[in-house]
């Protein structure tokens, strides 16, 4: 039986609330490779290298983490890197209509591919990378929602 | 007592959740009026006129079925057709706050004109025209989702 | 075209926000079944006869309305109405779920019944019999949730 | 123990879903500063100016409300003011979850500050700014959603 | 300009989550009355002597604060207590619903009286006393969720 | 790394919604164990002799499902299995927030045992078992949600 699962995402920025989903995974499956997708049509404010370096960074930690970039469907990534299994992760707050409508919209176009749902910790469960970067254009200190690196690229990028 | 409804939409395209709408419509109502409103704001992929064409050939067993364009407020289109009673579709899924909010702010603007709501089959509550044009754009073949002419616009359309 | 609508539910006791709803209803329909479930299993605090009493005192300005009680499946009943349509009220609070849950099963035991969906008024999409009997039971007033005498009768009732 | 409140807010222009959540405020606190947020990134219709000046207009009833425009983090106008309690309005339909994402956000940035929720009047509770834009642009006259002056200036704003 | 506010509950047994409430309250009100309800309808485990007991064990530390118990509706208790405010505090799982039909409830049975909601700390944002007395029931230690002595008396309720 | 999974439940009966959870499980881990739950505070219809007896019934075509009843809570079931994965299924529909208030009570009684979530098939995603008994005790034929064996008892047991 296959032992890998695959974490996609846009990840604009990484944040705590990601990294937990990756450590819970990365000790449930004996590999999790993290899918960054390029998502252009969202507009991310990092590129999908500065994205990808940092992951990489923050994800040093976990020796069954693998970090790529890919684009085009999920379900053709996840076939790629011969896994069954796509990882997402659940906050208490919102998006889980529209995961549940992807998960199923994935399942029709690939009945071999399970979605499974993981819940972040309480304190994470409310955290947006898009609520962040908005708190970082307005001033606001973000270091207890991402790792300090990535808190320092946001404030340089959203000062400019 | 007034047997006709009006179903309004974008259909940017129709979905077999659409046509499924109008099937169980056009069993309960003598004459079932879709109208495609021009939705300039929301910058449709589909021209009004490829989606009346669309709705068109998607529609052609359904004797009691007209399809029309309309600008303007739904509630105006109603009075023009002089029915009394606007169909929405509910998906399981997602939609439901916002329908019932345009619902009361139609009511609102005339008193006489009745929301009323019905319900897509179960393998049709997820889908969204929204999820099948990004589906499309990354590769996806979505005959599962929508008719297969539309299926074939959508790839014209969204390869270019 | 059937032109005929049945709108059941357990009634105990009729509410402001199901007279809107009947009212809405008798409307856009020529005849109108109210019926009154038995709902054993729910120890209803009005016995059948007294919520059949009750309604047909509420509805009497409404010339196209029938009430009745009935056991078993809505769907029969429907049947036995010779309607295809079973109409409910959604409040913008609260049973969406399980009514959608109810509708999809009535569904796939009968696929010629329809179940349409219609809104309250807004002031009335928070009431509910079960919080009424509550508030009447601490002391409360409930004369601009219920007709008068229904207020009365809920008065005797739990006052016992 | 301090008896402001700060109600933030972008009213791009205020309902009379907003006037009502103001008008209650007044009622249990000394003083409620009025903030209108700049909101670039949400590219209102309305200036700040105007923004403001309609708001004035709007509450010149209420003794105790102040009017004031800002820029930046809520948190930080609301220490500005030495206020320690944001208000925000919960329509029932909808932004629950955004406003518990904002406000779990608020509270990590600073713990002295505490938002409570007020519900606005039933009849208010699926106004929407963006909704009514919508509708105006669309030809509806919105006077019972919005005071006379500012449904005029919608008016005339979305006419040209 | 009235300084008091009422909570109330059942608090069978009281937990993190209703003190966190208590203690937010506490600071931006002169005076919390911690109101009891008997809710002699929902068969408590605990007795309203041993509630009022608990939680006044558990909120020593809270001076501005009172508890009492009552019977009746909440809002005539606010009337008796002369307060103009009530707190609910909302977990952002569950309740909300419930919690507003209750609020609009109240609201038009007394016109004067304004339901206020505060949100719990994110890590009380589950906790409720039905699930932990069902997890002290199957053999749960519950100290995370109530404070030690409260967590006592439940192992001794319900190993009876 | 553990292969196995613990898919708990009351399965008072077991529906197609469950065998379709069993199903996908089983296709992603070496073992899956169900664990029946006496339940007794839920005085299910069928004792949990007869609902193992039913699942092992329906579960014959699956090599690696293990059933089993457990009495007391959760996470120590899944420890005495030696299993660090829980699965739940969920529903489009209903039990979402129920799901996260258990699942969140057993991270905080065990941090080593993680929750996943799966989906039930579209079709099935409104099945519940209360609804299906309620269903049968008026009459209706529940063959297209349970397996025809299960269905034959469920009339045995209410109609008596």
């Amino acid at each position: 039986m296959n032992r890998k699962a695959l974490y996609p995402g846009t990840f604009d920025p990484v944040t705590y609330g990601h990294l937990d989903i990756m450590e819970r995974a990365s000790r449930i499956y004996d590999c999790v490779f993290i899918g960054v997708a390029h998502s252009k049509e969202k507009k991310p404010l990092f590129s999908v290298k500065e994205r990808v370096s940092m992951l990489k960074n923050a994800t040093r930690h976990l020796k069954n983490v693998e970090i790529e970039d890919f684009k085009g469907l999920v379900i053709n990534h996840a076939k790629r890197k011969k896994t069954c299994v796509i990882i997402r992760g659940l906050r208490m707050i919102s998006d889980f209509e529209f995961e549940f409508q992807m998960a199923l919209t994935n399942r029709k176009l690939s009945e071999d591919i399970e979605t499974i749902f993981m819940m972040t910790n309480d304190s994470y469960s409310y955290l947006s990378s898009k609520l962040i970067k908005e708190a970082v254009s307005l001033g606001a200190d973000v270091k207890s929602f991402v790792p300090a690196s990535v808190a320092k690229k946001l404030k340089i990028k959203l000062s400019k």
